[in-house]
């Protein structure tokens, strides 16, 4: 945790400006797992022509998005309750329920156990091991259902970038639900596989009422400073949802943003087409220089392995922050070390910077 | 409430839309108390450069804002906590808090209540008297501090425009943190009034860690759909908010609107000697209108008493919105009924276009 009591994120290009200096162009950043092609021109423009209504309210019933996710998603409009980013609703729907005890695996996304801890829940984890390449087992989760009240499923997993397959997770939401579990499946980074529509939870939704899917729309669609994300869950979460906030949560200009966003076809073929191809020669490429070892995840973003070069994942950030790169140093994931960082898929030519500069830094250091 | 659950409230053109077709800009909104002056230039210029940074993370400790914040009220920045409008840290403090029993006036905003009543709180009603203008007293606070845990003040006033001086603040404060009571004096519409800095709690922060001020930047600076709002308090309160929602609350055009407009003092000056003046003359001129009856008050809106002039609230609020005209039918609010609505005060021009319009929808009227 840093001096404001937050758990230390990738994608602090602010942060990294004030040790630094200089300006966010200068920067290359891994660190953050956003869609390299950058805000689709559909919502960049679309956001122009709708910053003069910023001097209205937003609408508090967010109609025109709420029917872009339905349609886009398949979902009932009453299904959707939508957020200020995902990890409000993580926030807010913690608040709500109030749990008790909350089961996280370990390593995953930081913001599940600080929002549980933050309404004053117990974490408990569920750690994952390297040798199994972090896979979740469906029964290493089933025994321990008794006990809690909340489960965090975040699929593909950040920062491993495994996926659980579909039948896997219905397995356990199916158990959850005899003891009363909600399961919480952050579909956050799912967008960024072709194979999203048969991996997402969405359509066991009107099977269980203890589903509650998260996604953020912020990271493939490339506006992570406007803030937007939703919920998909059973009517009475979703209104559970807005009682637990105020009415203007989502600000217009996001709205707008998703709304286009989600009807850009075009986008988001192109986005699937590139990163696809891009991670792949990206971790091929990784696993050649000596010592680095990446994990074959399949979302946007690679967890490394750099135990054999002799770095620390603490003195690469630094020694990468001094070339004008930020990476993800993963070393304050709880079941992770400092043996691990995480890199997003960037642009080719961007990938092949990084490369570039890891493959002259390993070389450049006097390994023991 | 309406269907989604929420009170309905004012500035909702969405839903008037829906309900009359056409475009926003058909529509004069006397129903949300935004400044008429409209986005600040500045404003304006440094969103339009900053738009291109959606595409990285808000800064999650907002530096750029907590200093201007804390440069322009004086107040250190450790006492600062920022949110994604003023409202959603009402919330958060409400679930971070969780108070067993609130007080609230009766009129005020309704987003206290419904905030207290998503934690589990039982709400009491403080009922302001119209024979006494509406005008909190300390001593009917008074006797009712042992029985509560937080008590909600809105100064001025929303939607009556009354103010409370700072000295019976001060005595409600000091009695209040004897017997454990959180005082939140939300002065989101005191940057209207030209005594401001002599109204404001600001100066008692250091000597009561009992107190929270609330304030909304959406109101004076015109940004309502991109949300901005901040709480001043005893540092630990901040840390307790900071810890109940997520770190990137704030979205990053916000973020940015918020510093600049915070320095941007002609802006302002235009805009206390603007509103000043025209809410003077509104005021008259609606005094001067068959049975409408204005409260004097010092906010950007006036309370009007309609009951002489034989339309209900609601039946004049369906009338001027057949000309396009929206109003703030206070028949919802405890403490008020159909024979109240609230009218922002707008640029002189279009007060005017109101006026004629209510005097010819009164004369045409059959009074009983």
């Amino acid at each position: 945790m840093n001096e404001a009591g937050y758990f230390e994120h990738g994608g602090n290009l602010y942060a990294a400006m004030r040790r630094q200096g200089g300006g966010m162009e200068a920067l290359l950043d891994f660190s953050a797992n956003i869609n390299p092609l950058g805000l689709p021109e559909s919502v960049h423009r679309s956001l122009i022509e709708a910053l003069p209504h910023i001097i209205h309210y937003p609408d508090p019933e967010s109609q025109a998005l709420k029917t872009a996710i339905s349609k886009r998603f398949r979902v009932d409009e009453r299904q959707i309750a939508v957020g200020n980013g995902a990890a409000e609703l993580i926030y807010v729907l913690c608040h709500m329920f109030r749990p008790q005890r909350v089961l996280v695996p370990a390593p995953t996304f930081s913001e599940y156990e600080r929002a549980a801890r933050a309404c004053g829940a117990a974490v408990e984890y569920l750690y994952l091991s390297p040798a199994e390449k972090f896979t979740i087992s469906a029964e290493s989760i089933v025994q321990r259902l008794p006990y809690i009240d909340i489960l965090f499923l975040c699929n593909p997993n950040n920062p491993t970038g495994q996926v659980l397959p579909r039948e896997t997770v219905e397995r356990i939401i199916a158990l959850a639900e005899k003891f009363k579990v909600l399961v919480v499946v952050d579909e956050s980074f799912l967008e960024f596989l072709s194979a999203e529509a048969s991996l997402s939870c969405r359509s066991l939704l009107p099977r269980y009422a203890n589903l509650v899917i998260v996604q953020s729309l912020t990271k493939f669609y490339a506006l992570p400073g406007l803030r937007l994300g939703f919920v998909l869950a059973d009517h009475a979460i979703c209104k559970m949802l807005d009682k637990g906030k105020d009415p203007w949560n989502v600000n217009s200009l996001a709205q707008v943003a998703g709304t286009v966003a989600l009807a850009d076809e075009a986008y988001r073929a192109k986005s699937l087409a590139m990163i696809g191809d891009a991670r792949e020669a990206f971790c091929n490429k990784l696993g050649a220089i000596p010592g680095v070892i990446p994990l074959a995840g399949s979302a946007n973003f690679i967890l490394v392995n750099i135990a054999g070069t002799g770095f620390t994942s603490i003195r690469l950030r630094e020694a990468l922050a001094q070339e004008g790169i930020l990476i993800r140093d993963c070393s304050n994931y709880p079941g992770l070390s400092a043996e691990y960082i995480r890199l997003a898929v960037k642009l080719p030519q961007q990938n092949e910077i990084l490369l570039t500069c890891l493959q002259k830094l390993i070389e450049g250091s006097d390994r023991v």
